[in-house]
């Protein structure tokens, strides 16, 4: 069971994606042949998804650099710092997008002492690798997930942690394709995850295509659903997670947190190691993007509040720990018990 | 501090409402004169809101019965019985509206002596006072509600419990106006409420009007604003409340209810006793609307979902009277201890 579509590829030269925006009405390819569409791009969530962000960033450097015209290391390395700084600057809370950055930049370091034209071929091998390991972690964490996963689940989850926001077939989405190919029966309610509506467009879209039972709900319809006993479980992905298990996802995942913890429901997170920043001891300096205001007062283009009203309009929230029953990684699971302690053999 | 403009009035014999669909874009009135337009608006939520619907409902009978050629009460009785039935059918869950229906063949019943020329008149009589006490109401409910506010508090909303579900300046917001008026200073958090919208839509035009510092939000937003602290009451409407304090109120209430819970945070419940269904012992028994899917699957008529996806679309949920802090109504503020002994002084 593999993707019908390919989210992120390196084609020709060119960075190959689907525009997110546009599904489910239309799969549209872009080509980003230069750095800054794909920053455009990254900006304007015609890709998203942590994973896939680390993807897009790495082969974003290597765009950066197609054109560079350094004669020396040290003239290479201060225009990879640019590039690096560049496209941290799409977006904040990711941190998978910061790790394949620095990833590149100690790479390129690492081999200081080669030609620039061979230090730029060894940049793409290294972008393809990070490409390539999402794709196995993907596997790996789908085969760990689909272990806590039982014939007859009735599973929520919130916006998009599948094929889309991966390089394969995702991170919380794909620990069900995994029991599902596995022949294990499930049901799936899927918040639709304003304002951007990437369960609506994106999680929906998905699980239809891999032959899924999907129900669509708006974000505050989920608590009813629990409180008739109707979810058994709730997975989603992350976006950073700190050492103490804290976790930054799509607003709205702390919200479902805390009713699971009210309704006795298990709550799975589902990233690669990619998605720790082992650089924060907690959840607390996790930065949050906060986006244009008009994804919250417009819908298609259209003004539905009126003017002058101020809006509040965060794309992620911080789950604390205590709420996380276990933290599903290509490395194993990782239960609660503490976390403080779990965690360790990720970093020690 | 009245109201700006009037959510329904009876006009030289039509019933005049706010078309509600189309705020905050357009303020269009719309006139029905004859019973069908009246049950569409009802059906279609150009009219909405508990206390509103009772007052569209007792007008409504008026109109039913305006062409009556019925001879003696027993034949008017039965076209009245047909009216009270086709009313009903517009919408299942807000009380408000079959306790007005009820009144209003009480009214005609302890008439039945009378010609049936005098009773019409004596209907349309019941249905003015329905309304004129509806505004006494909101103005009690604010007086009393106002004492729980304090200077300086951040109260968060959801759907629209204002002018517009109300003849007068509404229940929940209600108490915020009249606050606001005794010179009390305060921020109110407004729920989108998904899937229509009413509380960007609606409430968020309303707190404009009265100069209240208004921010919507989408309602996944409202968690992690109570994790920040930011939030120190909420207040919300109720479209049925049981004998037991459980309230029936737009979807997404009870999960706030649990977030404030959790968050130590008061929840206040503001509704006339007019929705108080003293027949039903707790909240399980009480009918929840579900609605169109397309109400989800699309916004603004585009379709947002792919085709082939289910949804799950209640359009009010149940909360329990153990995550309520006090019920306020025109007979004072009804707190929690438990509401089994509180409420009874409404009903015995």
């Amino acid at each position: 069971m593999g993707k019908v579509f390919s989210t992120i590829e390196w084609k020709q030269g060119k960075v190959r994606l689907i525009d997110q925006t546009r599904l489910p009405g239309k799969l549209v390819y872009i080509d980003c042949k230069d750095i800054k569409p794909l920053w455009y791009a990254i900006r304007k969530l015609k890709v998203r998804g942590a994973p896939a962000l680390g993807i897009a960033a790495s082969l974003g450097v290597v765009l950066g650099l197609k054109d560079s015209t350094a004669r020396n290391f040290s003239d290479f390395v201060k225009e990879l710092d640019g590039i690096i700084r560049y496209l941290a600057s799409a977006r904040p809370t990711a941190v998978n997008l910061f790790w394949a950055l620095e990833r590149m930049k100690r790479t390129a370091l690492k081999n200081a002492k080669r030609p620039i034209s061979q230090i730029k071929k060894i940049l793409l091998k290294e972008a393809l690798s990070i490409m390539e390991e999402d794709k196995r972690a993907c596997r790996r964490m789908a085969t760990f997930g689909a272990r806590l996963i039982r014939s007859g689940d009735r599973i929520l989850t919130h916006c998009n942690a599948g094929a889309l926001a991966t390089a394969d077939y995702g991170t919380a989405l794909g620990v069900m394709y995994r029991a599902k190919q596995e022949g294990k029966d499930i049901k799936v309610y899927v918040d639709e995850t304003r304002p951007l509506l990437q369960g609506a467009r994106l999680t929906a879209w998905e699980l239809l295509q891999h032959k899924i039972d999907a129900t669509l709900i708006c974000d505050n319809m989920a608590a009813t659903l629990m409180a008739q006993g109707k979810v058994d479980k709730i997975i989603v992905g992350a976006d950073r997670i700190a050492s103490n298990g804290d976790v930054a996802n799509k607003i709205g995942t702390y919200s479902l947190a805390v009713l699971a913890d009210y309704h006795k429901i298990p709550f799975y997170v589902v990233a690669p190691v990619s998605t720790f920043d082992f650089a924060l001891k907690n959840g607390r300096n996790i930065p949050i993007e906060q986006r244009d205001p008009r994804e919250v007062a417009e819908i298609c283009k259209k003004r539905i509040a009126p003017k002058g009203v101020k809006v509040y309009n965060p794309a992620f929230d911080v789950t604390p720990n205590a709420l996380i029953t276990a933290i599903v990684t290509e490395k194993g699971i990782f239960k609660r018990r503490p976390f403080s302690k779990t965690l360790r053999r990720l970093y020690v």
